[in-house]
């Protein structure tokens, strides 16, 4: 039934390969040959209706599969998700096969019409989505158990017989978007879309975030490099700042979900209705019927959730708090011990020791929060919840709520209990510039040290060959399942969202730090840029409309950080100054402005739409005109009707 | 083709009156002619294809017409309208006539499947969608322009050709509906479902909230009176008194959510898909493309609107609320002068006389909001919004805020600028009473007047009949059409709005406030329910899910009262007293636990979900099938496809 396929014939057929299956090494024959079977049959028998053909490897070892479609098909898999393209009348509209034509660039023989990743995104749906109909189990392994309905990919995966599923990369084309987007030594735009159209939605709104984040910025720090370079002290100049910071970073915010709505509209996201969320794979439970299906599938109670998650969860969470306040109180003392130390015997090693603690302590965060990480994907896995969506949403809050006491702890207990604006202002350089180096470290330096190791190895296995772009598929196959898997954009907007915290909470104190933040994202631009063309296996596109619950996080960011400003300025000796008869009207002052400016974030957040207007306009008219539509079919249907009434 | 109808032939008829138009008396013949044949005009030939009678009054004048339509016309319409009705399986789902046999109490011969009020509503939205063709005026008058597209409704109605339109008492129901409402003197809850199936969904949200509203504040009036009883002054007590009211009234705002939502899915309503708006009666501009519609329509440049909101609307808000605070300012010379006149000629009579600024100020304040209110009225109409929805927005905002510092400017300044709690004290008890009485006075006496004058009336007209139910289409109409008009639940919102901040943003000075709430709004119950089903015309039956911009305006209220309150109790001797050695770690403590008050507040918003779980998992299973559903017809279609690609 599946022809074999050699690994240098790729050329001449028109079978292109998309994805990449790999089989554990030992699977069964009956088991190959049924999952073969049932991803090529027909729709209508319950097949996926794809193409897969075995990988023929050097060594002989057949457990590499490739995975493709016809072009009718992807068309039809297009409609299926629901993918959003571009009409001729500059339109967005969502894609249907009998509406083909009316789309632009749309040509029957016109294979470019799907981008690549798009392509593969279809077909990971189609996979995932190919489910039991009767089968008890998976033929040839008993203890894997299928229900009717269940996922015959995610059970694969889950019981181990299929290693993994990934996306080709495209040798060429990688080239050509690697070049232009850090291979040229030039100050310009990311190539947005081109990012997206190789990686999909989610990556390209993340450098997208990150690109704008830098521009916004900029501001803050040019503001803030005459403080540092002329040593402003002055009180009205600190209130200047940082009440230019709150807003700006409020303003920078709302406008940031504008321009999301901008790009996700172009990209079709924007549009995309929200598919039905299945059970995700790892979730267990006894089989019941799903009271919104009505299918058969696991079902686990709530209720047994939710004391996993108070009794548990919340006290390990507890805990691990209260482990970081303890790392925190030993790094106060080691600050005085070292202070102690440069006190007494006055040296120039002796004040480098100064920034000793610092920096330890600076590492240890970053190795708790990394170890911490791991102990919150375990513990929310174990919390076993239904849905994808509900189970990063608990991670998320679970990493979120220890890095900021992690992370800012020690900076909160030094400024608002030890009133110490200078010990402040150094453990905040410390901390950022060394979880900047630290970071900048693991995601650049490293990935140059493994990119040129691969390319030695890869020298060294194929003598002949001069570029990527010659190799030949068995090869490519085989060095790219070997490249490690980019686990989503988790970290990377964690990362972001520290520095933010960094740069905004204690702003008034040290305004370098947006500094030290452009530097920083500037390079981290790169470095992404390079771990994402080069260290990773290409991750399958992810279609998404926003950055989720980050546009959350920052925004309650932006909130705590006007309170401590307020009190940041409140407590300088310039502003303590100006009421010299009496603390409290000091006191009342900070408070009001306080207010006002928590009030005046607010109405802004209210104030300024969303979307743009022209967006607003071209979404109002998709809406009318899919409300017309569905009129007019009654109307029809009135007619008949009618028509049947009169004439009986 | 319009037969007549006389005025006592109601019975026979299969043609049921339900919605009444009174044409101008002097209408000319042609027009009339014009109007009738469009309404009664088949839906494939533009018209509305309902029924339409004269009705011949005693004085022989012909300008009244009785609007009706056949079971089937109506069925039909409720599918445009979008009803959502309950199925034979309990589920809600959207009425569509083809599956009309899968609902709930539907027979083809039962026309009590749709009540009274959902078929004036589906009348009223069809002849408001009785559209313009190709005429460019109404027939007879040049000056009434149309164009295609135009309702022809809404010209009608604002050249003063129709003077008005409303829907039919059903005098049957109405009896049944007053005596299980009002009648029996029997505490219990309000008959919601009836109330919905009589006036619509607006009015019953608007009184289930009122009832909810009532026992929420129960807790907070049975914890406060101890307070007045037992003349308790202690920190602690009115700490925890103001406190538990904070997070309570957090919690009702939250609870009311959910409960809404029950509400609404039983009623249909919470699933309703949202029409397509339309431009408001009064929007007027040059005629142009609607960016949306495609369709031509009067356009206004939305630059001439905001230069009209910034450049005399905000500035005219200003100078009233200025104007407010100005009166105030002679409210509190009045007030000092009585004070005076009390202290040197001490009396019964100066005793009283110390009320009387505040009730003269209470009534000033009512009279200030009800010639404000015209004023925001005429601006916002002068604003020319497109739709109804911006046009309540922009209204509701103007009114809010003026009636926000009109009532509670007087007591902001004597609790945070004159330091006095006694007078504070009285203040709020005397402008709560105060504006309970005339609000009672506006809203029950007044009605109990009207209703006894129309008693009389009415016995005078028709001495031989002795119950209302007995009276002739001709008389009810006759009479109907000379009631006051219902102009929706803004007053009513509005009066609750200022209600929950009496007693919420100085809970802890006057914890009896919620008591005269309480008690109050037991009155409002009966007094607006005589309202409705006595004192004003029946209005149109309006769907709606939510209590819309209301919600957002209570919650506001409850974080300002709970920064009110934290000052308060801060200010308090007794909480002095326990810092006295440093003021400053008062107002710290004060602070710290506003803040926190403040985060416990969002928290609780953010974890109380606003659906309870069982609405939730109905609305997911509505959602999954309609995609299982799509997804059918996408198969459908594929399979088609497959086979014509095979069989050529």
């Amino acid at each position: 039934m599946v022809e074999s396929w050699s690994s240098f014939d790729t050329v001449e057929s028109n079978f292109r390969p998309l994805v990449v299956i790999e089989l554990a090494k030992d699977t069964k024959e009956e088991t190959i040959e049924w999952l073969t079977k049932r991803i090529v049959d027909k729709k209508a028998d319950g097949g996926a209706q794809l193409l897969i053909k075995p990988l023929v490897m050097e060594n002989g070892v057949e457990n590499i599969y490739l995975v493709g479609a016809s072009h009718l098909r992807l068309l039809l898999g297009a409609e299926t998700v629901g993918l959003v393209k571009e009409c001729s009348d500059n339109s967005m509209r969502a894609f249907t096969y009998s509406s083909r034509k009316t789309f632009k660039h749309f040509a029957d023989d016109n294979h470019d019409f799907l981008t690549m990743a798009e392509c593969q995104y279809i077909i990971k749906h189609e996979l995932e989505n190919l489910r039991a109909k009767n089968e008890k189990m998976i033929p040839g392994y008993p203890q894997a158990k299928l229900y009717p309905g269940k996922s015959i990919v995610r059970r694969l995966l889950t019981s181990g017989i299929l290693v993994q599923i990934f996306p080709l990369h495209d040798r060429e084309e990688l080239k050509k978007l690697s070049h232009s987007w850090y291979g040229r030594v030039k100050v310009g735009y990311q190539p947005l879309d081109d990012i997206r159209c190789y990686f999909g939605e989610t990556i390209a709104l993340y450098f997208g975030f990150l690109e704008y984040f830098t521009f916004a910025l900029i501001p803050m720090a040019v503001i803030g490099i005459p403080y540092y370079v002329f040593a402003w002290e002055d009180y009205d100049k600190y209130v200047m700042f940082a009440t230019f910071n709150l807003l700006w970073s409020t303003v920078i915010l709302e406008v940031w979900k504008r321009i999301c709505a901008i790009l996700t509209y172009r990209w079709g996201t924007l549009l995309m209705k929200r598919q039905f969320e299945e059970p995700r794979p790892g979730f267990h439970g006894v089989l019941g019927i799903n009271p919104v299906t009505g299918r058969e599938e696991p079902v686990y109670s709530s209720i047994k959730r939710q004391l996993r998650i108070y009794l548990v969860s919340l006290p390990f969470v507890c805990l691990c708090l209260y482990f970081s306040l303890y790392v925190m109180m030993i790094y106060f003392d080691l600050e005085q011990w070292a202070l102690d130390y440069h006190n007494e015997n006055e040296s120039n090693f002796s004040s480098l020791m100064l920034y000793v603690p610092s920096i330890i302590y600076a590492v240890v965060i970053e190795i708790m929060n990394r170890i911490y990480r791991y102990a919150a994907e375990f513990l929310t896995s174990w919390e076993n919840h239904r849905l994808e969506s509900s189970y990063q949403n608990h991670l998320i809050l679970k990493v979120l709520v220890f890095n900021f006491l992690n992370c800012f702890a020690s900076l909160f207990y030094i400024a608002f209990v030890l009133f110490d604006m200078k010990l402040l202002r150094q453990s905040l350089a410390t901390l950022l510039i060394t979880s900047q180096i630290l970071n900048q470290f693991a995601e650049s330096l490293l990935p140059y040290w493994l990119q040129k190791r691969y390319n030695r190895r890869m020298k060294k296995g194929v003598c002949s060959k001069k570029t990527d772009t010659d190799l030949s598929l068995a090869e490519q196959v085989n060095m790219e399942k070997e490249m490690g898997t980019y686990l989503g954009t988790f970290d990377d907007y964690l990362e972001l969202f520290l520095q933010f915290g960094y740069v905004s909470l204690f702003s008034c104190v040290y305004p370098l730090a947006a500094v030290f933040a452009v530097l920083n994202n500037i390079t981290e631009i790169y470095s992404d840029a390079l771990k994402m063309c080069r260290v990773y296996k290409r991750p399958f596109a992810e279609p998404t409309a926003n950055i989720g619950v980050w546009q959350l996080a920052f925004e309650t960011m932006s909130v705590i950080s006007v309170v401590t400003n307020c009190i940041l300025i409140g407590m300088s000796p310039q502003v303590d100054a100006l009421f010299p008869d009496s603390k409290m009207d000091l006191v009342l002052t900070v408070a009001l402005v306080e207010h006002l400016l928590l009030a005046i974030k607010f109405i802004m957040a209210f104030v300024i739409p969303d979307k743009p207007r022209d967006i607003q306009t071209k979404l109002a008219k998709l809406e009318f005109e899919s409300l017309e539509a569905l009129k007019q079919q009654v109307r029809v249907f009135q007619m008949q009707l009618h028509f049947l009434l009169i004439h009986h």
